[in-house]
């Protein structure tokens, strides 16, 4: 019988968000923790990203990447995904639960996070632009048409659908980004939701592992 | 026993691409004609997508929706996943293959998706702006990155991994939105790689029944 195999994520040697936990591998790393899985950490600089040597782990040069065994995987909800798929404690049982919880997964990544990166992006590489101030509003609009979806849907709900899944955990990283900006402020169940994911035990020994690479001491 | 249950989707009943198969149902059909299984579409107007009764379905008033007797899923990507677990020919069985292939998925929604969106928002609804033509270029070159790589990592493989599976399909009708506008040009094996897609018996049914609700006629 073959030894459990130790997987081995990467991460930003040096994280722009200054160990804020908001870089990619937070996500990863908070799904580790959540079901017990002890991982190692291979930082990558910015240069090394691009080089061959990661583009075969990351065909778009970015983090974080999933190594186990002879399994290489990229994308942050994917990794995700398979720690989901192999514990316990991160999808329910139930079929149709567990279909919803996926749902989830995906609305996270692809209809709640892209209007708050680009309205980031904005924030980081327009605001000395002619137009800034005039897109800005129209930016937030757009973050606060999703929000403001959730929060109805969220209701006064602990998760979005029943237990703790992997579709909060990745819900929760999403609207960090927005909380951050203060964006969150019109929108209490939000936030509420946002901390209640913040105070779990593994949340918070997967940001202080993120943390520690930024300011180096444990 | 229960009957199996023939799934309904929703689609627009007017849809703003005049039937050229962008609208996010496309997905859905392409995978359910992949595998054979029969459906039903209920058409929605925009004014109807943003009421309580289909956003029961749709927390973000949207469509694709998905109901399969109680089940009921939102998010073109959780119901592709969806139907691709439940029936042969979009996931590989293999185990490492098939998490790449989900990485494909979510790669597909999640990196290479967005700024081909961002770009056509800004064609659809900045070009009267004065800041248009400033900001297009760099829109254009934020797709260019991802389509550069994507091409890189396919070379001149038929797939993203092996077989075609559900990350194909979802990269295939991402890139779909890039072709129209002409930006797949430069890289000849992704203009391939979508043609081989659009060229699959499933992909051509999916499309002639959505081009159906726009033209009315079969």
């Amino acid at each position: 019988m073959a030894l459990p195999t130790t997987p081995t994520i990467t991460a930003f040697e040096r994280s722009p968000d200054r160990g804020r936990g908001l870089a990619r591998d937070m996500r990863v790393r908070w799904a580790l923790e959540e079901v017990g899985q002890p991982y190692e950490v291979r930082l990558v600089s910015f240069a090394a990203m691009k080089e061959p040597a990661h583009r075969v782990l990351h065909p778009f040069g970015q983090i974080p990447t999933y190594e186990e065994g002879d399994l290489a995987l990229f994308e942050s909800g994917a990794i995700v995904f398979h720690i989901a798929e192999r514990h316990q404690g991160l999808l329910p049982d139930d079929a149709n639960a567990r279909a919803r919880a996926i749902a989830w997964m995906f609305a996270a990544l692809n209809t709640v996070e892209p209007p708050i990166i680009d309205r980031s992006m904005a924030v980081l590489f327009e605001r000395d632009k002619p137009w800034y101030a005039d897109r800005l509003p129209a930016l937030e609009d757009s973050v606060h048409v999703r929000l403001g979806e959730l929060s109805s849907r969220l209701g006064n709900a602990d998760w979005l659908d029943g237990a703790f899944s992997a579709g909060d955990l990745l819900m929760v990283t999403v609207l960090r980004r927005a909380a951050v900006s203060g964006l969150l402020e019109k929108y209490p169940n939000l936030s509420a939701y946002v901390a209640r994911g913040e105070a779990r035990p593994a949340y918070q020994r997967a940001f202080d592992a993120q943390l520690v690479v930024f300011t180096g001491k444990p």
